[in-house]
């Protein structure tokens, strides 16, 4: 099988018009142009494969949770999951709701208030958080031209009342430690970072390699490895985590900023990006074209 | 390695106390004996492995239910999925809270309101739907002795009262079809299965088997297979499901009767059987003795 | 102040068009002309002011709910509150949401699932329920000719879906002890009271008489009477119970059938019907009306 | 009859024991003595009535909201209910679950995130916000020994959290407009005002008396005091409203200092003070004893 044509071919076969909408309510992102779209897979032995824009930056928002909890899981295995679960939430990504039900403790660390404790119990550790985080992200492939894209993150802080509702809301249960803007500025940074879909695809082959980065370093175990990509498969795409599991069958992770990451374990993984989002605030057309791209190729994991 | 071994020991190593409690709310399963423990695996090249009371039969429960989905699965391609979702609730197994905000669409055919309209959807398709039911459950095994228990059964419609609720709830949105009491008593002879774990392991082996019985039956296709999985993987195990995921790592599927049924696609198929159960209503030795089998197997989706 | 003129004007003040909306759910109710407007008001000295089509009878739907509770509360002075309770639910009417929350218990008897526990209570006292509860609504006033209306029970019968979920659900938690169809045929029959202004204002006089009805029977005590107000006052409105409160000051109660009737204690009852409604499911134009009255009359409870 | 002595003797039939708990999330709350009691009463006319340790001051906390409100509405009479409504909520006074359903619009003023929206309309308003707002406070009764307790205001700051959270989440919906420690720190402020019994239902005759105050003046037209009066009614004891209308009777505020303020319009305010709650955070002793109050003078306003 000629993978770049079946890429090229998976793009063609997509509807004409897409019905998604572009982010808008971090201004920064409302920039981002509607018909750009690329894809980029790598295999485990590191044979790849890509299409479009693939080469094009673009924030990668949400999906920079995975690599935060990367970070905190090598830290703390066990204590961290007395400060958020490993359930999918059933309500969007923002919501308050379950946080009051469940007394502070965040459903999973991909929804907001999840994220938020992750970063606070990464404060607790760095000794330069910003710094540290960007170096573990760009070890994970040597590319070091992965960075924070500084305007948004400041556009993203501007717009962060609701993170800092999460926040205060959590602390009154004591389930955060550090001050409000200091987690705050550490989040935005996070959810920042910039990288085009063969970055973001090298960045995570980690998790569909049992654990070793594409530079050859272990990362976190193979126990650890299947731990965060159940958490992935469960609630990597917020409250449409059914839905994915159910078309494409792989653990992944979104973004607002239009990028999908996808992996089969032991084989390939594969990043997606396309800014217009459906109403769950998932990529319109990367959920379709992973649909089609695991029932092409006929595998996934179940 | 000796996987009878390995189930013996793994057994051992459970806690010497059980800190479950065994369902009570059917009286008729108040009776099951606590300490009972049933394993048993079988691979699809038709490799068996068991410990303990792998032989005695239980009343399988809400395991059943990925049964009847199957069946109106294979009746219903496409409108099966306007009437109930694919996506983990977030609430325990009987809520009618999402209901209300749904509109009447369950969340996912895995709860007891998602599996009454899928019974309700059979009513319109079988002649005869508990015979109709049970001859497609034996046939998935050749093992004519499966059976539903009727005492069970009569225990079961006689606590109905939440059911009835949830089927009235429905119907006031639309989507429930058939009378009460024909729905509930089928609903009910449903969950009142009754199987060992040999067989449990046996029948869901089709699951494994991208779609193909023991029996050497096509029942389901190679994507439609694939679907099932991921519905058992992400609603299976009700709001327990990311700790499964988490923990086990396998598509699976739990009763209050104390059963687990969990699966490695293209791989095997195991059942297990401890009768108390832990608050989110899942046997708790079960699923300890599960994280134990594929830590020491090491095989897991993820 | 001659009252009638003032009723007149205050009728003539009301805005041009009427933006609410006749409601359907009960097939039976559609038929209301949306352009009818009664008022009717009785004083504790049995003066009497009317305006308009205040001789013509509708159904008084959810206002009988004030009269099965003053029936109940004659037989049960403690229990009753037991299985019922006096809160305002900031839901709507018929939310099924907090009665999961509340354990079965609904926060009034206001509600429907509190009038149905109401209905319930009075199936174990009433010798033949029906024709207790009629004669004991004529007796208010000596009028015979107030009866139930059976094509509005009827087609209330049919569309009760929601109710049977509600009664079903309380069942569940022990909070339901009579047969479904035996109480939602007493309950559709309570609903289906017609009567006209006059009429009913006559009949919730006693409330504004310390208990004593326009025959000059006591129905109860000084004490009681109280209570049955402060529950129309903070519960009678549904969710809009506030902006009454706000607006008229006066304790009432509404029905979907267009109808409100409020009382001023030791003073005077009156009951307005225009059958649209507004969002809340409170006649628009009896809100409007009353709001007017009791601004220009200067006196309220507050 | 000898008010005094009724007092007294009302005081003689409460339980021997307090099953109360003083509130203690504010630490310096939590140094209250448990049998402590008082009680005043003032009429329009101005005649007095008193028992026990009515000259001892308390924080009136959440009495204090009334107040700010008054303040809020003689300033701005339409916009300020487009900001809060006036319905009560059936939570707690601190959820914010209701909140995001609706919004971030408050249901009412007097529970914690309407009395936020209150201060953040005030703060627009005044030149020198806790200066102008004591001032208005002492206005009503003359009295300029009324003081902001200074350690109380501390204590609250530093417990702010679930405040601080409520905050920033309405802000996210456009409903704060100031700054949040600047907001807090008035908050703080306004709930530490302490005062005595006799303090206390002098400063509230106001509402008693058609909207004018002990020294004469009037702070707010007629319809006004009957809305706050209705508002009050409704939503002044939080989810225990209710209870309060029919056990009470009469318009009331409580506070977690252990106080209540009640009046009978175009009658008398008393005040009563207890610091023992129950569990739904109101003065235990408070409650029974103004149930006793109104019961043995057989008023209410219904």
């Amino acid at each position: 099988m000629d993978v770049n044509k079946l890429l090229a071919k998976l793009h063609a076969d997509l509807p004409s018009e897409n019905t998604g909408i572009v982010a808008s309510y971090i201004p920064e992102l409302a920039h981002a142009q509607r018909d750009k779209f690329g894809v980029h897979a790598v295999t485990i032995d590191q044979r790849e494969f890509s299409f479009g824009d693939y080469e094009e930056g673009f924030s990668i928002q949400s999906i920079a949770k995975v690599l935060s909890l990367t970070m905190a899981y090598q830290r703390e295995n066990k204590d961290l999951w007395k400060r958020v679960g490993v359930e999918p939430s059933g309500t969007p990504f923002n919501s308050l709701i379950q946080l009051e039900q469940d007394m502070g403790i965040p459903r999973n660390p991909m929804n907001n208030s999840g994220a938020l404790v992750i970063c606070d119990i990464l404060l607790d550790y760095l000794a330069d958080p910003k710094k540290d985080l960007l170096a573990f992200v760009q070890s994970l492939t040597g590319d070091e031209t992965i960075y924070f894209n500084e305007r948004v993150a400041a556009s993203e802080r501007e717009t962060s009342d609701r993170n800092r509702a999460l926040i205060e809301f959590m602390r009154s249960f004591g389930n955060i430690r550090n001050g409000t803007e200091r987690l705050l500025d550490f989040y935005c940074s996070l959810c920042s970072i910039e990288m085009n879909c063969r970055q973001l695809s090298r960045t995570f082959l980690f998790l569909a390699n049992d654990g070793v980065s594409l530079s050859g370093e272990r990362i976190v175990s193979i126990s650890m490895t299947k731990r965060l990509n159940a958490i992935m498969q469960l609630c990597g795409l917020y409250d449409e985590a059914g839905e994915f599991a159910f078309r494409v069958g792989l653990p992944g992770k979104s973004g607002v900023g239009g990028g999908i990451v996808a992996l089969l374990p032991r084989d390939y993984c594969v990043a997606v990006w396309s800014p217009p989002l459906n109403k769950k605030g998932n990529s319109h057309f990367g959920m379709a074209f992973l649909e089609g791209f695991t029932s092409q190729v006929g595998e996934s994991i179940f």
